[in-house]
């Protein structure tokens, strides 16, 4: 495709031949003739001037060979751009025979079912939806079009799914929430989970997590939310819009997070805890109480990220400070003693 | 199902309309007409004043228009009522065409084989047990009665399940354990595992958790145990009655938990630790040495609860106490210069 | 097989009856007649003098009446023993009539395609490898000869799998790095992750772990790493030979480990972060600085073992320190007072 009619596509201006043509997308170190690259960070210049990339989109024009992309945002541009030339592999469309459909099930335009693909009663498959080997989908639930469910991805019934959601291999949603009542001999009593789940448009969510239905009501995970690998998020809680959940993070019931809330690696979150918009929460990070002004936090119980810093930084003194009283003590006792 | 019938099976008295039809259970803010609700906390009374709920179960009378279920423990007769008016739906009997048995396996009563489910030789399944899509169970598993094995669950060889279980979508019981013994190069040779997994009666574990078969001998999970999401059990470890484990904790090798043991999310458990009856961990900590004493420990390396909160709080005051030593250094070497 | 046969293996010196039959491999406490064990610890020898085992290898020999075997290293023989005469169970060769096979795919001799196994188009299948029920691989892997995958392992395209390898049930290797860049409207745009995953030989990965596939380039997991239940490695890691990730490790991306670094259990590893050779980190650490120096670390942030040990031991008497200071307040008011 040529740089010209790239750009048109996700604007920017261009310094250099526009009419040559782009045929790859990559990293500074990776690049080759023919790529498009970026520059994520100044210090990289001098990587770029010896790189073999073909042209380079930047912030503000630069004194180089190749040409030029000029854009506000280039990680943006760059991005968008990978995604116009190498978009994401699809499936052809078909019904595998080796897929197995219960009754009532209605299927949109352009369905890919693949082989092991197991779809229960009342389920309803948007259109251009693609579901990779061996998913499994239980009654009643209900996916949107352009989504793609990878391999071994489990559906638990009435799981409503929006529109463009990628859940990659692994993936379980509306598994029973873990909600039990100890009874007279201290034997858990199974409280059944009957609420669903809810997953709205554009989300995405990595391989092995898992998102608990509710026991009422509904857990709902909103619209652009992007979740990582190895997650938990538990019954009834609500994710809000365009929330990122690193992986390996663990949300206890019934929290709710604003839009734009950042939980990094590990972050651990008890349940009924409520964060607002924008919070940012450390790596390993874990959240007890609710936390309603956005910034950043970190530790455990989650502090404000710079007096928790300063608490961090003077930990490792700890056996000095330890030192330090006992001498001041030596020396308040010989005071005292005259 | 008419109020009385219901509080015929669970216990408890009725005041008020015992013969009204009750046809759904809902938490208070969800409950309509003809549901049965119950309150969880008194301060939650006002909420039942505007209930649309038509009965709550209740722990002692309380002023209300509403008929009541007076019972000793309402969220126990809750959850049971729940059991009886919403049970888990459960798929149809009967073995699958797609479904792939080897030989030599034995099947009880009313046996439900999906599409894609896989069963090695010599397995044994009981009178009751379901088995959803993709499920796989390796040679000379042994499954007990009214079993549940949710979807892409995998059992290795020899994994004896008792009865009244639920498997989780995901779930994998019997994995080799971590064993290795470095040579001479520093390369790492495998121990093969060759024990095996007995999981009680009873027991629920969650989403794609793991649990790993022993080296020689047993990894025990016993009767009651309620294992959550993405837990980690590894070899060797017996896991005592009615403990409960929370998402994302990790058992390391060779541990032995008593009864009602509660491990909260992400709590991290060295190999070859011994847990007490009824000891429960916070969230996140870290177990190193064995605990004996029932009650509540936290903070990694775990120590008694009501320490541990005390050092919590101080840790936040860290900079503050550094700040006030250099004070008193400075204020003390006045003293002495006099 | 006979004593003197395995030995003949595994090296070492027989005491004792060398034309013995033995049948089984045990730890001491499970060891019946015909069983070889050995020496794991001298405070075992007690228990060594009870055993039913009909010989035990050791490092030098002992007063016993059993048969020894001395070797230099007791527990490397014995996994050497155990693999010889308790091999991991193998299924037959030969290609289910349940499996799909895409075009143009490449098969080695004595492959085994269990029921519900897919191969997408290009795969390649060395000689003597084994795939379990319900694995999945995607368009383009090429897997190496001798290796095993577990029942429902998810390949994604162009993954490429040494010899010898092991991923058991669930793995997910090739998934999408967790990449998004915002818009202007804070919307998450993905970042379409186009490079791959390349697994060395001799690796073993456990149940349910992730690998990420590079968004350009490579994630590399190189000869005879380990990893466990429950990791996450991300995208465009590199984790050098021989190293041991433990149940529930996460590293973000970027990352780049030595060889014969060790990961307990629970250790997080922040992105872009370098760990120089046999650098070994205690469980639940948080690594977010590159380390350089070989030896043990702990903590978060981690921070060399000895230092970080007495600052953990310090912890717990925090309030006892701040009462001292208080104190040290007190009494020096009353003196400068005078």
């Amino acid at each position: 495709m040529k740089l010209q009619e790239i750009v048109a596509r996700v604007g920017g201006t261009i310094q250099g031949d526009a009419a040559q043509e782009i045929s790859g997308v990559n990293g500074i170190e990776f690049a080759q003739a023919g790529d498009i690259t970026y520059l994520t960070d100044k210090k990289l210049q001098t990587k770029l001037e010896t790189s073999k990339a073909s042209a380079v989109i930047v912030s503000a024009p630069l004194e180089l060979d190749m040409a030029q992309v000029i854009h506000p945002n280039p990680p943006l541009a760059f991005a968008k751009i990978l995604a116009i030339i190498r978009p994401n592999l699809r499936l052809e469309p078909g019904i595998s025979p080796e897929a197995v459909v219960l009754e009532n099930v209605t299927l949109g335009k352009n369905v890919t079912l693949s082989p092991f693909v197991y779809l229960g009663k009342n389920v309803r498959v948007g259109d251009d939806t693609v579901l990779h080997p061996g998913t499994v989908v239980y009654d009643g639930c209900q996916i949107g079009n352009q989504v793609t469910l990878h391999a071994n991805v489990t559906l638990y019934h009435d799981t409503v799914i929006g529109n463009r959601v990628i859940l990659h291999a692994g993936v379980v949603i509306g598994v029973d929430g873990f909600g039990y009542i100890p009874d007279e001999q201290g034997r858990h009593v199974k409280i059944n989970q009957v609420g669903r789940v809810v997953i709205e448009d554009d989300v995405e969510v990595g391989s092995n997590s898992c998102i608990d239905r509710a026991a009422f009501g509904e857990t709902v995970v909103k619209t652009g939310v992007k979740i990582d690998n190895l997650v938990q998020v538990a019954h009834n809680c609500e994710i809000g819009e365009h929330s990122l959940l690193v992986a390996q993070v663990g949300v206890a019931g019934s929290c709710k997070l604003g839009h734009h809330v950042i939980l990094a690696g590990q972050v651990g979150v008890a349940d009924h805890v409520t964060l607002g918009d924008q919070i940012i929460l450390a790596a390993q990070s874990g959240v007890h109480k609710s936390l309603d002004k956005p910034g950043m936090y970190g530790g455990s119980p989650a502090a404000p990220a710079i007096p928790w810093k300063k608490s961090v930084s003077v930990f490792s003194k700890l056996p000095e400070l330890s030192r330090k009283i006992r001498a001041l003590e030596k020396r308040l006792k010989a005071i005292e003693n005259q």
